[in-house]
């Protein structure tokens, strides 16, 4: 199992990511991600999909063209965990 | 430039697709694909996205975990097009 995050927990992890919004309704973390063209979004897709299935852990995502939208959020304790803040960490390295 | 099917056009077209619906409202094709899990839906998208650039014609795509809902329509025309028919064909036969 997997705890989620307390409130502070998830105000310190919040700091260390750029440009994630948190909704408190899902609890979950969203990030526009945007690229050059389709080419270099995908590329940032492939990343995150093989670390993805390494951790069990998927984002939800959306993509038009040179844009992915991504949420993040662990079913397992409906809500924000660690996977989420790794996985938010991981996406930030992919695109930059 | 591509042109924009007529009504019939895409009357036709749809009948030799399976399970997509058309938005009137955008001029689209929208369906969901659903698969065993993660690694046959982005297995789809891998395959989906090589053709995308090859075609130079990208998706509207929404993932998570086992499920892809895809979106369709042509830009350049402002609606459906001939290109869209051959896409959602082709994805027909990826997620065979």
């Amino acid at each position: 199992m997997v705890d989620k995050l307390s409130d502070n927990g998830r105000k310190a992890a919040l700091e260390t990511l750029s440009g994630w919004t948190h909704d408190p309704e899902r609890d979950a973390i969203s990030r526009r991600f945007q690229f050059a063209d389709f080419s270099e979004a995908f590329a940032f897709m492939t990343r995150t999909a093989l670390l993805a299935e390494k951790m069990d852990h998927h984002p939800e995502w959306f993509n038009v063209y040179n844009r992915v939208d991504v949420t993040l959020t662990t079913h397992d304790c409906d809500g924000l965990s660690e996977r989420d803040v790794r996985m938010a960490t991981a996406m930030e390295g992919f695109a930059a």
